[in-house]
């Protein structure tokens, strides 16, 4: 930051509230606006996921529009302002390949982080790519990912990755990877324990991998479309049952009595998005069984449901699960750190678009044509 | 037992699958019938609860009419065959005031007991009263409470009432004790919570005298009659909401929110019976909370849920509660005992019927004129 | 703060490392120096309590002598720099009285604090009055609560005392209370539990209170001299078990076994700072329950373990407790509050001395003459 | 069992109180002495694991001598009376290939397991091999391995080894492993936390095993002798320390450091028998972590611990284990059909003895040549 005062050329993604994307080419902005404690990325690689899709038809209530989207990201440090030292006390300085977590301005002083405990809940908690509102027009507005530069005000959690871990490797777990480790967590899977996960989409893969790993006796994925099925099998899932195969819930139910002997999940984790998955997920789950939702992340209706059936008979623990806070995140790196190549990545990653095609990349999310599309400026 | 053949003329009271109640009076018995290790009760006292207003109706779907009701009750020890001791090894003998845990063939062996560890689930597990089809004809159908005589199985878990508990200090506890109890555990309260109960029956009253106990900062109960939310107040909880006074639920919330500044509860436990209670009651709950619901104890429909809304967004942890087990029993008399003179459980027994009016003691409770009545036969 | 350059004459006491402890008295030191977001309040009340007394015999390896002690106290605010807010978001103003959160610096940045979230063992956290070295020539070096003013630095968590709650009565809680609170949710009392407490002394006692409004079925004190023995008696404890009386452990055990009709203890809590209590903790745990290490927060030695009998036979869960975080502070003040009248809170603070008599004060704790001896500048 | 008084030819291994032992050779047996509901194997396969060498030393001090070693085993039916079915409810004929919970005569009836839910804590249970007097002169009385015929007294609970699970290599799992399970079910192992196992026995080895399989980041295991931390290695064990090349216990400390980048274990799990390893472990565990102890089932005397230091300043959890109950047994049977093929079981299970070679296998176990010694009848 020796430089007097230095300019850049920013390209990046708005969001609008009536759900348009719009492409800001070649922005100039001056570093000059930056904070104490801030660090300027240069963007190596953002992604779509199932959320942005829903961001664009308006399903998340609290989001500022317009915004940056793109939430998880790798980047290049381009910019600081001050000393900036990660989670282990070590320096992180200009050129350094980093990521962060997407959360900033939880207040640890409130009651809901102090005495509640419930830091994902704190009121003043914002996500890049989701609920900070960007201005364009400045560096400080650079809060999301689909940009050629990525704004992180102080106190972002920045880690730095790994030698071991490729950016594609890290963003092929990208947002899923915390918030599937949290519903794992919420979940406390014992050894033995069977495993159906609600979903096949990056959160539901993700959750059933690390279901898998956490040494479940089997694990099974109702999902769909088909080749996202291939995919949970190259992953070493240990079954599949296709929706598209079985439209009819009770039928789904049937395959999981039949690969269960009978007895259900111990655990079930739903990761749909689609209100019905919820009281078809505590069918499936065995009596005294623990149910986690984490896919209602945004609002799709309601569903009918009886309680006496559902709740109260089955004696089910049902935990609802929402964001994931920085051990998820620094656990996940950690995870894909160790597994690096010991799992097939790339089948999550085939597509990479550049920022000005980011509303064909949300498309092929939306159609489901692949597991999550990757954005990166041009350039890099 | 010396005698040759000893007979016993019992009065019963039959329920029906069409809800239909008749009195089988001065039925001959003979005592020959009697297993090894049964114990045979003279009643002294046994209770009309809402359940029984459920069971005449038909709304729990797993009744195997007829059935003598009457679940928890007090007897007098009239015959033993074989040596019986109680759970701390002590012998029971015949004049012995004695309660006894209604839920009978818990197997012990199964998967569901010994390895999922969720005996109120067990598949042979059955309830004296509720689940037990009676054959008035014999001693060893007298399985349930409203009856001149009741039959405990072998292995009937026994309890000898303590001096200081009064048989009508017990069924002011009855069975919505061990439920309540079992239902605090579940919900784990901590010092200086703030609790809200959903119901002002017998185990909303009860959950809330527990919550009290268990070092609640505030507990808060939301009910209705205005006869019954008086008795609530005298148990010292510490506020009521009407549902009579505020018939919208929005306006049940705010009340808890100016009675709780805004925070909610951090625990919620609903014990109503109405399915429209459950996704009221995860509104009263703060995000992050815990829901318990064991009101729901028989089928009464439907109602619409917002996954995102409610249990995603709000990270809540929400439990059923079905059943109790022997520990919710035993720690049940305990508490009674404790607190026997200490709260002023006279006024939750104010009726006593007799077996023959079993039908009136049924309006009575459908009719919220009661907490609870007590049935006893006309010698008792 | 209007004003131009104000002064303080502040009298405070200074502990040093060979355990001489002098009065420093009417300096004259400079407001200016106080930091953004830091609050200068004039003592109202501090305390001497029995970690005092081990630092004064150098009993902990972490303290940065000389300092000033008082951990816990309450003061008016006589001086802010910038906008102050509790953590409701109320401000705080000159003339407020107030408490604090004694704990500052924890960073909420590192491993300790986001990912194994364990903040009480934060490597930056200090102590005012304990581990925080304390320069009586600055304002910013007066961390300690026995001084005229106190300073505390910004993000120290705040609370105005709640009108109900007068300073005495939040002082007989004192550093005691969230200490003991933390040590009863490490226990997880559960309705009808049976309590063991051994010692004592405030956090002891305070303890015992806890456990008996978590509905312990009965709570035991173990301790000594007898006049302690008798205000426990005075708070509602079931019963207390004179070490005096019983010198021998293994008649005390004998006495837990009569007391408990031979089922011990659900839960153990141990308040005594002395190494051999531990092991006799152990023993007075039923098998399979759960047993909190709080007292020995000062380096008094070791005792001989066999681990056989008392860990891995006895099947017990051991929890260890250091220190508390604002949870523990803010649900004590609540606790305080709710409690102000119902309970007999003069009996532990008797004794209030002046500053330049913090030795004699010092001496009468060790004497164990007193429960806490309070101190307060003589203006005050 | 159509025969009229059937006689069998049984040789079986006595041990003594005085750690002698002796083959009773050909001893002809009734049939007819087997109660209802009582299982005859003719024994496949038993064990000698360390607990055998400490009873032959008299190192526990429940041990009703004489007893015929060997709790856990494998037999083929060869007599049932009445009809004996598994947990599933499926029928257990003659020739099936069982193995059973060495566990019998747990009430189910007590307070410590019905009330306190301590199971293995049962009064009245009593462990085939090892807590049962044997009789060698009646059927009735072979209650151990180490015989050609092993009697199953009623309700002992009975496994059919599914076809893919030989039975040398469930017996690689034998004892240890549903201790172990046991061991890992109370550490509540989470996705990513580090784990230490001190000892490279049965135990120890098992417990590293189902911790690398719950998803730890790594798994050190800290034991001796050489060959044994070759086969942990073989298991895929990230990490060994000898105790050998490290005799002191600071060097090892400063192993798990660097290996776990200063962190230390989230998890410790000792299996060692030995007293000093328990401080040791406190120190290796992490400030707010697990420490289960599970290798002191025998007893070895004392070490000095400082609850200070070890106990109440690091924050630690410490749970104590004892015995396993029939989910660990239940769960290690599905746990080893999974992992039948996957994992190098024979390294375990390299020398078989004929039960006239007892002593000989004692041996071999108490100088740590074997893993473990496998036992079976000349005939089987």
């Amino acid at each position: 930051m020796e430089d007097m005062d230095p300019i850049i050329n920013n390209t990046c993604v708005l969001m609008n509230s009536d759900g348009s994307v719009n492409v800001v080419t070649e922005k100039q902005l001056k570093l000059s606006s930056m904070e104490p404690g801030s660090v300027l990325l240069q963007l190596v690689l953002s992604e779509v996921c199932g959320t942005d899709v829903h961001l664009k038809h308006g399903r998340l209530d609290i989001v500022p529009y317009p915004i940056i989207p793109g939430h998880v990201a790798v980047g290049r440090v381009f910019a600081t302002v001050g000393s900036i030292v990660d989670v282990e006390g070590s320096p992180v300085v200009q050129g350094d390949i980093v990521t962060y977590l997407d959360v900033i301005d939880t207040c640890n002083s409130c009651v809901t982080c102090l005495v509640d405990k419930q830091t994902t809940r704190c009121p003043l908690r914002r996500v890049l790519g989701i609920t900070c509102n960007a201005d364009s027009n400045s560096i400080r507005g650079l809060l999301g990912g689909w940009s050629s530069y990525v704004y992180l005000p102080p106190n972002t959690k920045i880690i730095r990755l790994p030698e071991m871990l490729p950016a594609s490797v890290f963003m092929a777990g990208g947002c899923g990877l915390p918030t599937a480790l949290h519903a794992v967590d919420r979940a406390s899977i014992r050894l033995m324990d069977r495993v159906i996960v609600q979903g096949s989409g990056p959160v539901g893969l993700l959750a059933a991998i690390l279901a898998r790993l956490s040494g479940a006796l089997q694990v099974i994925v109702v999902g769909a479309p088909a080749h996202r099925l291939k995919v949970v099998k190259e992953f070493g899932i240990d079954h599949t049952i296709s929706i598209e195969e079985f439209p009819d819930p009770s039928k789904r139910l049937a395959q999981v009595q039949d690969l269960t002997s009978g007895h259900l999940g111990d655990v079930v984790i739903e990761a749909t998005g689609r209100p019905e998955a919820v009281t078809e997920g505590m069918m499936l789950c065995r009596d005294g069984g623990t149910y986690v939702v984490v896919g209602q992340y945004t609002d799709n209706g309601e569903v009918a449901l009886n309680p006496h059936q559902m709740i109260n008979r089955k004696h089910l623990t049902i935990k609802g699960c929402w964001g994931s806070d920085f051990s998820h995140f620094y656990r996940g790196v950690q995870f894909l750190t160790k597994h690096a190549t010991s799992l097939p990545w790339h089948l999550l990653v085939s597509q990479i678009f550049e920022l000005k095609d980011a509303d064909k990349a949300i498309a092929a999310v939306e159609r489901l044509e692949v597991f999550k599309a990757l954005v990166k400026p041009s350039q890099a």
